[in-house]
């Protein structure tokens, strides 16, 4: 029985080496990094992203100085504004990476930090990889910790954000297993996010990803100056497990540290939805596909779901914008049962059509017992079809596309680049291209520097 | 019965009028201003302090240009920045104000964002004493919604903290009621900040109440661009309350607003120690001075206490710094038999004395059914001394000094100030004087700029 869990998870940081990290994990390690990218590109011109971009550039008070790249508009800053920016920007479009088993979303949080560190400190690929690495082992195995009950209420990818780019940033500053430590400590105090800005489509959610992203560099940077934080902030009696959760399980901190590689456990998102969308958009796929259903054939569907399901998406009844529709079961269903996909394209310009809403009102969902004792560790998706003629069709998707047993491959995470990239405008097809170049490289770089040429600077916005 | 509670209170921050605070309120807030000042100044040399201050001048990346004073050096910098680094600073010495009824201390976190945008933008004192009330009295009443389960895992004045800074700054940037409540919104969905801290002696006191600054004032300025939060963010189903108390009272947010002015209920700390320590020292020093004991003549204190005092002081058993002991009911009792007094000075010097660490272990706290039934809105002392030849004394203190009925006057509260200013080293005799002089007429002010004069800035470390 481990006595000070959060300490060996601490130390599994610290110490993470790129060589013991087997070869598939980094390789799937890089591909998580590519995704991301488009993901951040994807935030470029989302009002919210902007707004935050906007604040934190005037409380820089400097303008376009520092090394850290800012992905929607090239511009440059210091490391906390870079990751407070990049990390708004890649959890807009609902296409950023999620491991099932934590409900976190990682890539978010993690390279974020990864990058603005990496650059700012001319960081080796593989010091980025392994640090990346650390993120996602630590920030998955809290996620599981803290548990479902910590997810009703609190958006864990906020709460438990904060410790993964800790991590990540620490990893990279080379901090001791004690400072780490501290770090977490600094962190974990630190740790916010309410899942009640869903309710009225407000703006939080980037705001928690930009805050877990620039709190948890802050907190590795401070230990590394040497403050000092609590010693048991995640298990302690007033501390995370004691304030955020009712059922959280120390050992989960530590599971398998060195042999379960978490990291390869992400799934990468296909449809840009929430995940707890994508399991019954892929069983109804599957039926509509296989019995050659048109949506005017389909009177009712019925999604059989988890309760996280229910839990993030029940509130969420009559969407209003783009970003609440990605959180809502029946335009999902309804964009799937119209276009086959449901990507950034089909939301922006018919997330609010009148077909979509009428397809909106033929969905319910319901909580289903193998799926939910299947939560979290794997995602079943189970859909009901009847049709206007009164055939009744079971759909099931065990894996939804982006699971690690169905996972995307590198041409199908560089074509979503592509799209993303095209979609808000934030990189040229040719820009994209010599991104990607890049990016499919990272692990074999010397020094991590500039991912856009400097040429290609676009003009900051006051 | 309110329906919208957290609506109301919001409107009554953002249209708050200087012109509808009793005269005695206003004079209230400018000595606790002042008294502020002071504890601010204490924090110049603060190892955590002095970190916060570090890292916030690095991430700025840029040197010493600012509208905003940073009050340990006279460093100039953004507003958020000068938040972060004053909030660091006026909670390190143990001697800023604090709110019985809500645990709460507001100047810490209030004036640091009240002081910032009333530089950057000129205001006038008008508009910085209307801000400032209007910090209070929604951080009061938010500490009393959230009540003592709250307590008992987090840190109320960091989290509730975030929420009177955002008022404060939405204030000042004019935000309209809708716009205020978004800045709560913003504001509440990373109110963070966890007791484990303490029983380590970590550093974790002073970023709470840096972040509960900079984010409430960040929750603000994003809400003047239009950034949404969260409608109900303290009382919703997935809100503060649901996440972190189990007795949430929705009727204390709107607690007769307007008629009670919480503000005037804030004690000063007259002791430099944890407040939930002061009640038993004045109680001891009642019985010290009545029957003229020294402390070789007590052979055992028995404080009788309310259980806020047992959930924070009684993790601290052998306090190893400073900052620790002043949460260490023996060592204060020790202070205050030995010197009749627990100041920074006697801290400082002694905290760790033999005859401190001697007397520490006569003393012991148990819960006291009085003294809790009226906690937290009264905070009674009651000791039991034991003298070495037998005779047992009772001492009783209904009011502690500084409690609104045992306030401490403008001369005690100059005299602080000038104590800490030299204490720390941040400013002379004269200069503190010269602050003091221009303070006191704050109100009066018809636009608020430097408090220290341009020829005297220190030189900025780098």
């Amino acid at each position: 029985m481990n006595d000070h869990p959060s300490l060996t998870l601490a130390t599994f940081a610290a110490q993470l080496d790129f060589d013991s990290i087997p070869h598939e994990v980094v390789e799937r390690t890089v591909n998580l990094y590519v995704d991301w990218l488009g993901s951040a590109l994807a935030g470029k011109g989302a009002r919210p992203v902007e707004t935050i971009a906007r604040f934190a550039r005037a409380a820089a008070g400097a303008t376009n100085e520092g090394l850290c790249e800012v992905l929607i508009d090239r511009g440059r800053t210091t490391p906390y504004f870079a990751a407070m920016i990049n990390g708004a920007a890649s959890h807009f479009a609902e296409q950023d990476d999620v491991h099932n088993g934590s409900v976190f979303h990682p890539a978010t949080v993690v390279f974020p930090a990864a990058l603005a560190l990496a650059q700012a400190k001319r960081a080796s690929g593989r010091d980025f990889i392994a640090a990346a690495v650390a993120g996602y082992e630590v920030g998955i195995r809290i996620g599981e910790f803290l548990g479902r009950s910590h997810y009703k209420v609190f958006h864990t990818t906020g709460t438990v954000g904060t410790l993964a780019a800790a991590a990540t940033a620490g990893r990279l500053l080379g901090l001791s297993p004690s400072q780490m430590l501290d770090a977490f400590g600094s962190a974990g105090t630190q740790a916010s996010g309410l899942w009640e800005f869903l309710r009225d489509a407000a703006d939080s959610k980037q705001l928690h990803t930009a805050m877990a992203a620039a709190n948890g560099l802050m907190a590795a940077q401070l230990a590394a100056d040497g403050f000092k934080g609590a010693t048991h902030i995640l298990e302690g009696a007033q501390g995370m497990a004691a304030g955020m959760s009712s059922d959280a399980d120390p050992a989960r901190l530590v599971d398998r540290l060195g042999s379960r590689w978490a990291t390869a456990e992400t799934s990468f998102k296909y449809h840009a939805a929430c995940r707890h969308t994508h399991p019954a958009a892929d069983a109804l796929l599957a039926v509509v596909q296989a019995h050659r259903l048109a949506p005017r054939d389909i009177a009712k569907v019925v999604a059989h779901v988890h309760q996280g399901a229910i839990d993030v998406l029940g509130p969420v009844i009559a969407p209003c914008t783009v970003h609440q529709a990605k959180f809502n079961m029946g335009t999902v269903l309804g964009l799937v049962a119209h276009h086959g996909y449901a990507g950034v394209t089909e939301f922006e310009q018919g997330f609010d059509a009148n077909e979509i809403v009428v397809f909106r009102e033929k969905v319910t969902m319901t909580l289903d017992a193998e799926v939910d004792a299947a939560y979290p560790a794997r995602w079943i998706g189970k859909v009901t079809v009847t049709t206007t003629d009164g055939r009744v069709f079971d759909g099931r998707v065990d894996e939804p596309k982006g699971d690690p047993g169905n996972t995307l491959s590198r041409g199908e995470i560089a074509t979503k680049l592509h799209r993303l990239a095209a979609f808000s405008g934030a990189a040229s097809g040719e820009e994209a291209a010599q991104l990607l170049r890049r990016a499919w490289r990272v692990a074999e770089e010397t020094q991590i520097g500039p991912l856009f040429d400097a040429t290609s600077r676009t003009t900051v916005a006051a």
